[in-house]
């Protein structure tokens, strides 16, 4: 770890020429997350600045958890990949320091996390479409049949990301189940989340089935994390960070994930806002947001596979259709997942905790429990945009 | 490689003590499978032998196929865990010299290879309990909810298997659809492959998810090549050898390769053996065989789990349905192509490629091709051992 002060002549030492040699350099620690640290370095005059991603043993929120150094040099190999593969959506690396366990990287300037534009009720026309380009380009290029089995297999092997994984496993997929101290909901929410989700064996069943999925199916490389906190945005551009979590896993995960934050959202705009055109125009887009990117990025993806595919096997559209099917099937029990740990568990999100008036707040909840509940339970109803929005309308 | 000289002072430099120092040993090369060397050296006097397994870095039958000496390494390794799980099913291991890739076992004198006995029309009333056993104990037993997230993780590592699974991939998943010199069929079947097999994109889409789900589902430390002629038997003992080809995959894979192989049988049974009550008893017994395998591999697989997950989201009756309902699709699935491909492609087996009468061998090789392309295509319709042998009665 270190202070606003001891970064400074660090990070100079590691990179002599990136500021000027006479620059005012100032430092503060960023990060808001639970996992790392986060420095930004400054020059006070030309404005150019770096960032400094740092990973202890130790959870900075937790110190008595250990999760290994390991995450940081993914996260940096990671990035690199991802910028070789969609350099749109990815920051510009700078210097690894294995030693220290430093990532070197851009500072995204002017780009604002999408979680906190979302609470604003900020549209961003772009973002869904970015999005499906990432993950159809990141994940699809990193499949067997894109890079071939052997070399796959040693990549498995390079990502095997033992203590990401194991949090993901332990905080989403088992103990938002259980009934334990940390998870909590509003009171009158209390005995639904009780009976639907403490007492609801079959909602368990299919959560095991995939929590099994998280811990079998080496499908493509992903980020493992792709909730709208990791991802930075301007009414142009798109950026997405912080890949530690990342790990040859199912697609669906993070598809589903980004389609569940996305519904935080709407179900915080539809409890938040005053009717009225603006709500409307902002609901609207949120849909259209979730249908654009759950189409897009089949259509994207089947692209890159019909282009990059190198397997005999894997050619056709009707293979395409139900490899795309089978995303879609995983995409919709983890949007469950990632809905509901997020709502009962000890991980909450801005866009449901952060809502003051308690039964706005209860409302909202139950949106995300209600769509949870059915997309974990009925996954193979889910396969397009539509299927998603027409369920959301419904509740 | 050695030769039956060599190998004997190599072996008492090795284990000096396993024979008497005065024995009259000798050797001879035993193997008969395309990859490996295996001899046995025997004290010509007392009888007391040993079998060696030797690896060199390509294929016996193709030498210009590197393969390298890994999957030796594995081997041992997996044999001295099969061991520890099913040990009534496993030979003693002596020693491995990681140096030279050789495996020193116990000789499992007495035992035949199971499929040559099934093409002399021999019963075997236990083996279809023993292989569910075998397969219950040491799959279930290596999955996550047994062993955790975190230690399989580090044994998907370890037992990475790049060539032999590339071997599978290619011979097994890819080259069969293919129209290829070394494919082939009778005569009369011939129009019939072109159709059905070569021609086939529906066919081809199905294969191409179950070569997908081969390479990306890290389900269990399975077999991998666990057909009759890896199966050694006595009437009242079961031994299963040569797990080189294990790996992290599918277990359906490997229970889809029994019930392929039993079927090989069947059909050789059915064609060759003159009509009467011997040949009713012996396909009966087939049938009950591929019935109490599928039945008793599920019940067995779900006790093991009730009684050795830790998994807390892993735990329930309907969990323990919907994961074995996973596996039996995954096995009626490789169950169909393990049948295409030791019909049409160049390993083909002694039950089928050595009927000498040509019209019986086509009618064998058109119910190996019916029931694979039906167990491929509706893989849904075969959950218990019923569902196959109601469909192979139809044939």
């Amino acid at each position: 770890m270190y202070t606003a002060t001891t970064i400074i002549p660090y990070t100079v030492s590691m990179l002599p020429d990136f500021f000027a040699p006479d620059a005012q350099l100032v430092a503060e620690e960023i990060g808001d997350g639970n996992i790392n640290y986060v420095y930004r370095i400054k020059d006070k005059d030309s404005g150019k600045s770096i960032i400094v991603k740092h990973a202890e043993n130790e959870l900075r929120i937790y110190k008595a958890r250990f999760v290994g150094t390991e995450r940081n040099r993914i996260e940096y190999e990671v990035l690199e990949l991802q910028r070789k593969l969609a350099p749109d959506y990815i920051p510009e690396l700078y210097l690894y320091d294995e030693e220290n366990n430093n990532i070197f990287m851009e500072d995204m300037q002017g780009y604002e996390n999408m979680r906190y534009e979302l609470c604003d009720h900020k549209i961003f026309p772009h973002v869904a479409g970015h999005l499906a380009d990432f993950c159809a380009r990141v994940y699809m290029n990193t499949t067997d049949m894109v890079v071939g089995a052997m070399e796959k297999k040693e990549l498995v092997k390079r990502y095997t990301n033992v203590y990401p994984c194991e949090i993901t496993e332990r905080h989403v997929l088992t103990e938002p189940y259980q009934d334990l101290d940390e998870n909590g909901v509003c009171p009158e929410n209390d005995a639904f989340m009780r009976k639907m989700i403490y007492e609801n064996e079959e909602l368990h069943a299919r959560v095991g089935v995939l929590k099994d999925r998280f811990q079998t199916k080496a499908q493509a490389l992903i980020h493992g994390d792709l909730h709208t906190g990791s991802i930075f945005v301007t009414p142009e551009r798109t950026c997405i960070l912080d890949p530690e979590f990342a790990f040859y896993g199912p697609v669906g995960y993070d598809t589903g994930n980004v389609i569940a934050n996305l519904i935080f959202a709407y179900a915080n705009a539809g409890v938040t806002m005053e009717d009225g055109s603006e709500k409307a125009i902002y609901i609207d887009w949120l849909l259209q947001t979730i249908e654009e990117f759950t189409d897009e990025f089949r259509k994207r993806a089947i692209a890159v596979l019909k282009e990059n595919s190198t397997d005999l096997m894997m050619q056709s559209d009707l293979f395409f259709d139900l490899y795309l099917d089978d995303i879609s099937l995983d995409a919709a029990g983890y949007a469950g997942t990632e809905l509901i740990r997020r709502t009962v568990g000890s991980s909450g999100v801005r866009d449901i905790a952060g809502i003051k008036n308690e039964s706005a707040k209860a409302r909202a909840e139950k949106i995300c429990l209600d769509a949870g509940i059915l997309f974990i339970m009925e996954s193979e109803r889910f396969r397009n945009g539509k299927d998603y929005t027409d369920a959301l309308k419904l509740l």
